[in-house]
């Protein structure tokens, strides 16, 4: 069985670790769908957080206190920066990450498209599960907000800065109007995805931000219509339980777009196949078993992945409804 | 009274150490015109080995152990790019040498010309000393050597690498036909090179590598020139204290030009001005105090650099045979 998986960062990256396990034991091939919407070149470099966080959590080296990043990492380069003046000051690059996006960066200059560049970092990590960008563009996350009142703006009161300003820099604590693609139009997915799509047997929705991880995977033009159109069932997988995100920031994403913080809002959302959405079936939290989103099968499961074990069985009750 | 320095890295910056003591104590200005023919891009980063040697040198960051680099400095970037398998190898890059290139690097693609980013980054290190590099365009040093006997060459059974890799990959120990400057033709001198040589009361010839410090920065054209229509007299001070080089591997440049390797030699290869050469004086070691090159005023003093007040000492015999 071929399993696709579109997934953030952090969230994504643990549940994958489940269907990694469950895979291995079963026999099937994983591929990952990774966003691209938190993309940011920074002091010259181009840094993919949600692709790293995976790539690092999978192949065993990331930070499991931080929740991001390296573990055991150094921060002589951020401090050397700081001497310099060098802006951004509010983005802390660790050095052993700094090494990911020097190989990277320097394997973009010369040509190579991220999805070939993943692979080849992905050589050395060993994440055992496909990992793929959701496309090979630059579709950028940016986020619509008030302007300050001394400038910076489109003279209407907004401004549109990257997603990492607003969540590193300002914590998402400014007011907020709307999230923005920008690429999107023009992006096509990376090579492999469609073909990773059509030759699904099942996809699964993890339990990411669906605004601005999830959001930004199906803005890419012909990514969401070959999800629609196609023979593989589509599960999602909430990251909402109760009133509360698993983690992140999804509570204050979802608000900016007027949608209840609660697997229903999130369900309904995505919305069932049935009815112009992506989703055939809603995978929610024991806490949640009352929701109900229209034309879509919801079952209920423990989502909270505590473990190894947990996670598994959250992605066999995934497939079950499958 | 405004002091001009043609200089390569270690030794022209512990010369300028020197120059700077002086110029302090006799309120005079202090203009380095440095060498870029070493200069390399290494993992996408622009890396400036003379410009950095002097920068950190003078602004109390050099490692002085070493020789080169920084102080306290740390390999963690340098493991992991060998964890990617990332070449080159044999170039060892150190973390925080590595933000300084970040920065340049950045700037540099932003549009500022190097002079421009030099500043910049002399702005943190406050050398006391402005540092100009030679050109603001890209002049390498390359070198022409025996091609290997399975492939990799232009079929005459040569070809050229990049000064690093035949110093730092094969400490020079290859058979080594010559030295060329890449792009020197369309090379300009860099922004403030020919107002500071203008502007000059004296120009002094640090005792760096003739070969592939000092003549690389010659090889701008235009700069040469400014030199030798110049007022001001310009006296060199020899690399070379009996028959070796102070530090370095000038003996090993020399000999590939068939130049004898003591201080008559390279007396005889920069030449008096009066002969189609650069020279007005020049100063060699009291060991060598019988050299005599044609047209040129030779004056011997202690040229060993083994403490600034040497130095000072030093440059006061050169500055006195102006």
């Amino acid at each position: 069985m071929h399993i696709v998986v579109l997934t953030g960062g952090i969230g994504g990256a643990r549940f994958l670790t489940g269907v990694r396990a469950y895979a291995a034991a079963a026999g099937d091939e994983v591929t990952a769908v990774v966003n691209v919407g938190d993309d940011v070149i920074m002091h010259g470099l181009r840094i993919c957080p949600d692709l790293d966080s995976v790539m690092y959590t999978l192949g065993g080296g990331a930070d499991p206190e931080r929740g991001w990043g390296r573990v055991g990492e150094t921060w002589t380069i951020k401090e050397e920066l700081a001497g310099y003046g060098a802006e951004p000051s509010w983005f802390g690059l660790g050095d052993k990450d700094i090494a990911t996006h020097l190989v990277r960066t320097n394997m973009l200059n010369a040509g190579y498209p991220l999805s070939a560049v993943t692979e080849a970092l992905c050589a050395r990590w060993q994440p055992g599960v496909r990992l793929l960008p959701a496309t090979d563009d630059r579709l950028e996350t940016h986020v619509v907000v008030d302007a300050p009142a001394d400038g910076e703006g489109d003279g209407g009161g907004q401004r549109a800065i990257h997603f990492q300003e607003w969540w590193v820099r300002h914590r998402g604590a400014i007011p907020t109007h709307r999230f923005v693609f920008v690429g999107a139009e023009a992006a096509k997915p990376a090579a492999g995805v469609l073909d990773a799509l059509a030759g699904a047997d099942v996809v699964l929705v993890a339990p990411s931000n669906p605004v601005v991880s999830i959001a930004p995977i199906l803005a890419v033009p012909g990514l969401r219509e070959a999800l629609t159109t196609g023979r593989a069932p589509v599960i999602g997988v909430s990251p909402i339980i109760g009133d509360a995100p698993v983690r992140g920031m999804a509570d204050r994403c979802l608000s900016v777009l007027g949608v209840p913080v609660s697997a229903a809002g999130v369900g309904a959302l995505y919305g069932a196949r049935a009815t112009g959405g992506i989703l055939d079936g809603w995978l929610v939290d024991t806490t949640d078993a009352q929701t109900s989103v229209p034309e879509l099968t919801v079952r209920a499961a423990p989502l909270w992945m505590t473990d190894e074990t947990a996670t598994v069985a959250m992605v066999r009750a995934a497939l079950e409804l499958a």
